[in-house]
């Protein structure tokens, strides 16, 4: 085990930010960057450094980091790879604890790069300062409000962290989180990893409180028996969820000229992953499907899937999928079909899946799903059909006429609202998980849903792979917890 | 080869529709379905029956099919089951064309239902006159304009046809469909398939000019022999896609309760879709992924796959999708490499994938993009990054203040706008298939771009496993081609 781990709260809970290379040019960086910082509100002093310019928006700009009247906590470097020596050189010198260096041009474009990447690793290092970097797409903090980030991105704050060996994807899974209501609290894009590595951010998040699920996108691991350890130990924790990139020959190739650090055996790091118990995710977006399911649901104790549609097909491929996924659809017991023949007209499909059959009455619909969630064993629900989108109900208050007054917004909105909120509270009143699959792709209602922390799919596929994740997580956990006794 | 197909068009092309079971009360299928289509704009004449009604808004309501003053080519029934014969025994008397039968009650519920739906079939078979159905969601027919369905859906007319063993699953994919801008030229929910089978319709919709790809839902076959003949011979002239449902035992048990028709092997079921060469979608909304892309593109001529992205993680990752669905990743030519030198900064990847390194130049991307299509020994284009969303564009102009006259509109819609043009225009210079894969999930702008002919996913894996299939089919037909010489 571990004993060390690097404080990182200067990067992460910084009272003070520079920027070297601060531009009144919108074309570059150093300008997006610290609209970044401003537009998403960070509480701290700003000191945008370059001797060519006076003043940015409002801001006094800085000669160079000698000039700045306080110790810093956290500078970002944007400037040519060639230049970040000397910069980090005079970061030292003012003891600076922490820099991000946005800038690329390192170990990631040859011999040369490598060669400047660990001298400004040797300066740093001599000042005891941190490094996130370089060739880094910067970092987010919910509870510092700081966007120190290359592109122009207003996170939604929230208890998800993110390490990413990718900027890109790492930050448009933040986009793409935003778009859909999911929040969250540190992001990381960790970059060619010179000083600090994805482990340290690791080890870092999970004493983090409000880190409360760690999303890993990796493509390539340095240290590969420390991380099997850490991930081992954080999972009691906390679910740490990953996806392994660069698995096939063309992948790991794309990668050692991507990011300079991670060229080597893809089989040694898929190893290592597999024996972590770290949870996988089969696709990147789907890394976000997990990590709300993880958040907002109570894990299911067993694998037995209750399955409640608004129609026949749905409850077909929702078996297949439970099945292919390692689940079970268990019969329901004579009580519960008795209870559901006086909520349900007699067509009803009398089984699990239970099919609504198209009944209409959105009353019924939470009863029929009480019945099912409450059976003894039953261990978890897919409830598909419930949340519907504007499409639907617009076009039936389109046929009312009652565009202006009831309008799709009650219908979409406020019978949404009713539908969710009996998710929620059947979800606490029987500490099971409902993963929901919805009729609708729109984002509007999606995040909705979410921010009522019902975690909703657009497909059943995905709502039975979120379910058998979460129970192999429960199992092992379980195994833990006999392994301690 | 089947010689007889048979005519359906006064199913999907009928003059006049009766609909029997029409209501005032929003409550009743009766209503939503005349609703839906008033709403859809049906040009012919429609006959409300009911009884007990005297007006449906401003519809004159008719008593009984035989008070109907003209002949009828299709009679829409939504009466409790038991009603059905009769109304069947009238429409055969007066010559009525077709029957869609929404009414469930039959095949799926047992042995009673098993006969009542025997006899419906023996009526009409009697008349000489179609059943669709029992125990059908309906159909849709964009060329009728004609909209006769359970939920209340506006489809947008296009080109894409299915058919759907699920009512809720089809109706679902229309719905999918139109709020990503996909639009459809007919649609039926086969339900019990009494009279009209799943092959029925395929070989009707293989002769409709208007259905340029047909979409198949599928959980049981009873014609596996036929069925792999017609997929054969439809193949060469259009794309058949299939989702094959029940494919597990719970699955196929709970398909045996919700569709009477379909009980039997699973296993035969897969080996005859197998072999029909049948294009297989591994997720239901995947049709519609696999859909958009074979009617929009070119087929490639090979598995050879050039990517571009805006950074390398998706680089990473497009290369290990393209290499486990089949496809290669091959190097570029040193002449290319040499034209990118001069669009790209100098630490770009030079190499394929190629990275856009996050270079902000709109005009070099597309620069970039050409230089790769027009290798000789590039058969297809994988482009991430190109179309932004909303959250990245509005808040570049919020960052710019300049939301009041420039606003999100100008950088998501005509930015977007011009860049979907270059990749038509790539598309159509080279024959060659781009797939995009975006930066959002808005359907806003997915809607739009999906209108413009450009095929655009949200995931690298979608976009690879729908180029892999293009590549299946590719070589499908010049087999087949070489075959016939």
């Amino acid at each position: 085990m571990r004993k060390y781990i690097r404080d990182l709260s200067p990067i992460f809970e910084p009272k003070s930010v520079a920027l070297i290379g601060a531009s009144n040019s919108p074309m570059k960086y150093g300008w997006i960057i610290l609209a970044n910082i401003l537009a998403n509100g960070y509480k701290g002093k700003i000191y945008p450094i370059n001797p060519r310019e006076e003043k940015i928006w409002d801001l006094k700009v800085y000669r160079s980091i000698s000039d700045v009247p306080e110790e810093l906590d956290l500078v970002d470097i944007s400037r040519p790879a060639e230049m970040v020596p000397e910069h980090i050189e005079e970061c030292v010198e003012n003891n600076v604890k922490s820099a991000i260096v946005i800038s690329g041009g390192f170990k990631e474009t040859g011999k040369e790069g490598e060669e400047l990447e660990k001298q400004i690793v040797r300066i740093a290092h001599k000042g005891g300062m941190l490094l996130v970097g370089p060739n880094t797409m910067g970092i987010y903090s919910a509870s510092a409000s700081l966007s120190a980030l290359m592109p122009p991105i207003m996170p939604k704050p929230g208890e998800i962290s993110l390490i990413s060996q990718s900027g890109n994807i790492g930050t448009n899974l933040l986009a793409f989180g935003s778009e859909q209501g999911i929040g969250f609290s540190k992001f990381v894009s960790s970059g060619n990893e010179a000083d600090i590595s994805t482990l340290d951010y690791l080890e870092y998040f999970a004493e983090d409180p409000s880190s409360k699920v760690i999303l890993l996108y990796i493509e390539g691991l340095r240290e590969g028996r420390k991380f099997v350890d850490a991930v081992k130990r954080i999972k009691e924790k906390k679910p740490v969820i990953t996806y392994k990139a660069a698995v096939s020959r063309a992948g790991a190739g794309a990668a050692k000229s991507h990011c300079g650090t991670l060229a080597g055996s893809t089989k040694i790091y898929e190893a290592a992953i597999k024996q972590s118990g770290a949870i996988r995710s089969s696709t990147i977006n789907g890394m976000l499907d997990l990590a709300v399911a993880f958040l907002y649901l109570p894990l299911p104790r067993g694998n037995r899937v209750g399955i409640v549609t608004w129609g026949g097909g749905y409850g077909v491929v929702a078996s297949d999928s439970c099945e292919l996924a390692g689940l079970e659809v268990p019969p329901l017991p004579q009580e519960t079909i008795k209870q559901i023949d006086q909520l349900l007209p007699s067509y009803w499909s009398r089984g699990n899946p239970v099919d609504l059959v198209g009944y209409i009455d959105r009353e019924v619909q939470p009863k029929t799903l009480e019945e099912v969630i409450k059976v003894e064993n039953i261990d978890a629900v897919i409830a598909s059909g419930f949340i519907l989108g504007k499409t639907i109900g617009s076009s039936i208050y389109k046929l009312f006429g009652k565009e202006d007054e009831d309008s799709e917004k009650t219908w979409a909105e406020s019978t949404t609202k009713k539908i969710v909120e009996v998710l929620r509270n059947l979800v606490d009143k029987y500490h099971k998980p409902i993963v929901t699959v919805t009729l609708t792709t729109d984002p509007q209602i999606l995040k909705k849903v979410l921010e009522n922390r019902v975690p909703a799919y657009s497909t059943l596929e995905t709502a039975a792979e979120v379910l058998a994740k979460m129970y192999e997580y429960q199992k092992y956990l379980k195994k833990e917890e006999e392994h301690n006794i």
